[in-house]
C-alpha cells in the first residue's frame, strides 16, 4: 500500500491525498460503505463501482467468519472474488461485533470467547487468529483486534482495556509480520487508538500506535455516544501525534456534519452504517439537508428524490415515490435510500477532496455545515 | 391497443404476436412481472428495461388503491409516471386481492365489501368504481372485477360465483364505454372467464364473454390447487371458443412447464408472483432445471448463477455467493434471485415466440418441458 499526501489545507489539518493498493486508486477523504457479509445491503457492486463511486469497501470479519465461513471464502480465492469486486476492501477485526453482537462474550488475556449471533457455536478469536482469518479474507486492508472501550466508563476501565488492546496489537503485528498475503495482492495491517474519552489515555494510545510505524492506522472506540464535543477533542489530540504522512481512519463515523469536521482535523478515511441503516428506514441525506421520507410533506413532492444527487436513483425516482415504497415496507424504498445516501457520503468525501486541492475547502465547509444539520 | 399475430405453430395452438398500446410493443407470448403496489420486489426499473427486457409489468388495483392512493397517483400524472415506468402496464381488478388478502369481506350483488388489511379501514369496489380506479392509475390495460372462484368448490357455488362475475362484467363495460382516459394514452378493458372447473360453466362463459368482443380476453380462476390436468383442459377449452384475433392472458400462471404447455394452447399472456416470490426464497428457475439455492450442494459452487442466463447478474455472481446471501438474509439475495428468474421467465416465452416463428416450437417444447422440471 502507498500513500501520498497531493494537497494540505492551510487553515486545518484538512489534506487530500490518495492510498494505492494492489486494487485501486482511492483518492483520500474518502467514505467506505459498509459491506456487512460480503455485501452492501440493497445495493449490487456494478451500483457501488458506477453509481456510487466507492474505490473501497468494508468487510466485517465477525460476520465473514460465521457465514460463508473460511473455507468457501479460501475455495473461492478470497472476498474479492467470491463478490465479485475488484476494487480495494478493508475488513475490521471483529472485535465490535463480537461485543455488540455475540453472546457469552469474555475476554481474557488470551483473546475474545464468544458464542455465535447464529447458532450459538462458540468460538475464540486471538490477535494472532484474526491477522489469519483476515489473510484467509483478503482485504487490502487489515485490522488489529482491540477491545472497543465503551461510553461511558470509568478510568480504571478505560485504563485496562487500553493495555489489553496494546498487548494485543504487539501480538497481532508480530503475527502479521510473519505471515504473508494468500492470493498474490498485498495487505496492509492498521493498529488503532484506543483511551475512551481520557486524554491522558489517548495521548498514550497514539504514541504507542505511532511507534508501530505501521503503513496506516485507525481511531476507534468514539461515537459510541459521548458528546460530539468530546470525539473531535479525541480526534483532534490523536491527530497531533500520529505520523502524518499515514492514512488515518476514523473508525465508524458518522453524520455527515462529523465527517467535514473530522476532514478538518486531519481524518482520510470514514465508514459508517449510517447512509444504509438510516436510509432503509426512510432517512436521506442530501447537500441541502436531511430529510426524513416517511414524513406526510413529501407525499405530494412529484419532484426528483435529489436534483443534485450524484446517483441514477436520485433523477429516475420522485420523492412521493420514494415514500410510498418505504412507507409500503417494498424492497426497492430501502434499494433506493441506501443507493441514494451512499452516493452522497461518496460524493461529500470526494468533493472535501476537490475543496482541499482547490484550496477552498474552509469557506466550503463553513457554508456546508449549517445546510447538512437542517431538518428539510 | 392493436394485436396482430404474426405466426402460428402447425402442430399446436400456439401462435406469435404483436400487441401495441400506446406506450410499447409487446411481443407475444410474454410473461408479465408483477409490480404488486408500483414497484417490482428487489428490481429497479431500469433493470426491467435493460436485463429482464420486460415489455409490459402488472399492478394491483388493490394495493394501489389503498397506497400510495388514488389522490398521489393522479397527482403524478397516473402509475407509469409516478414509477417512472414508460412501457405497457396491466392492473388487475382487486377483485383477487380483496378474497386473498382483506377482511371482512363480503360479496354482494352490489359489490365487493371489504377491510384494509393494512389499517382496518371500510371500503367497497364495485364493478364501475374499479373502472373509474383503473382509469385513474391508468394502466394500458385494464380488468373486469370478477370473483375467482376458488377451489374446491360445488357446483352451485361456482354457478352462482359465475352469475355473479357475468353480471359485473356488463356493468364494467358499460362504465368502460361511457368513461375516458385520463391520461391521453388509450386503455383496453378485458373481461374474464370463470367457472371453476366445470365444463359446462367454462364454456358458457368463454361464450359469454367471447360476445362481448372485447379488445382481449382472459382467463382466471386457475392454478388456484386443481391438478394440472384439469387446468390445461379448462384452457384448451376455453381457447377454443375466444376469439383467436385477440390475446388471451392466463391469469397468475405459473410454472415454467405451465407457460410452455399453455402457450401450446393458445394462450399469449401470463403473469404470476412465482418467480419474485420463491427467488426470494432462493429457488431458481433455468433452462437446465430447477435450483434451490440454499441446498448445501451449492456452498462451493463457484461458477456463475446462470451460465446461459440473460441477465447481468447471471453473470456477476456465483452460486455459492448467491447461496451465502440468501441464507444469510441479505437483501441482494433475493434481488439477484429476483432479477434472474424474471429474465428467466422472459427469455423463455419470448423463445417460445422465435420458435413458433422459425417453425421449431414442437421440437423445442419437447426438449424443454424435461429439462424445465429438473432438480438440479
Amino acid at each position: 500500500m502507498e500513500f501520498e499526501i497531493t494537497s494540505k489545507d492551510p487553515g486545518s489539518m484538512a489534506r487530500a491525498g490518495v492510498i494505492r493498493t494492489d486494487h485501486s486508486e482511492i483518492r483520500t477523504p474518502v467514505f467506505m460503505p459498509v459491506g456487512t457479509a460480503g455485501s452492501v445491503k440493497g445495493v449490487h457492486q456494478r451500483e457501488l463501482e458506477g453509481d456510487i463511486h466507492a474505490p473501497i469497501i468494508l468487510g466485517n470479519t465477525y460476520h465473514l467468519y460465521l457465514r460463508p465461513g473460511l473455507e468457501v471464502l479460501k475455495r473461492a480465492g478470497g472476498l474479492h472474488s467470491f463478490m465479485n469486486w475488484d476494487r480495494s476492501i478493508l475488513t475490521d477485526s471483529g472485535g465490535y461485533q463480537v461485543f455488540s453482537l455475540a453472546a457469552n462474550r469474555k475476554l481474557t488475556g488470551e483473546g475474545a470467547h464468544f458464542s455465535s449471533h447464529i447458532d450459538g457455536s462458540k468460538h475464540l478469536f486471538t490477535p494472532e487468529s484474526v491477522v489469519d482469518i483476515q489473510r484467509t479474507i483478503g482485504a487490502d486492508i487489515i485490522m488489529a483486534l482491540d477491545e472497543c472501550t465503551p461510553w461511558p466508563c470509568d478510568l480504571d476501565y478505560a485504563r485496562k482495556s487500553l493495555d489489553l488492546t496494546h498487548g494485543w496489537l504487539d501480538r497481532g503485528l508480530q503475527r502479521f509480520r510473519e505471515t504473508d498475503p494468500v492470493y498474490g495482492h498485498g495487505q496492509a495491517f492498521f493498529p488503532i487508538v484506543q483511551g475512551g474519552v481520557f486524554r491522558g489515555l489517548r495521548e498514550e494510545s497514539a504514541h504507542f500506535i505511532a511507534g508501530k510505524q505501521a503503513e496506516g492506522n485507525a481511531i476507534g472506540g468514539l461515537s459510541v455516544g459521548e458528546p460530539e464535543e468530546e470525539m473531535y477533542a479525541m480526534v483532534e489530540l490523536v491527530n497531533g501525534i500520529l505520523p502524518g504522512d499515514r492514512p488515518r481512519y476514523l473508525m465508524g463515523v458518522g453524520t455527515p456534519v462529523n465527517i467535514l469536521e473530522s476532514i478538518a482535523l486531519g481524518v482520510d478515511m470514514f465508514d459508517c452504517v449510517m447512509p444504509t441503516r438510516n436510509g432503509r428506514n426512510g432517512m436521506l441525506f442530501t447537500s441541502r439537508g436531511i430529510i426524513n421520507i416517511r414524513n406526510r410533506k413529501w407525499m405530494n413532492d412529484h419532484s426528483p428524490v435529489d436534483e443534485e444527487g450524484t446517483s441514477f436513483a436520485d433523477r429516475q425516482y420522485s420523492r412521493a415515490y420514494l415514500r410510498h415504497l418505504i412507507i409500503s415496507g417494498e424492497m426497492l424504498g430501502a434499494q433506493i435510500a441506501s443507493l441514494h445516501n451512499l452516493a452522497f457520503y461518496l460524493w461529500l468525501a470526494r468533493t472535501a477532496g476537490e475543496k482541499i486541492i482547490s484550496g477552498q475547502f474552509a469557506a466550503w465547509k463553513r457554508e456546508m455545515i449549517p445546510l447538512l444539520s437542517t431538518r428539510l
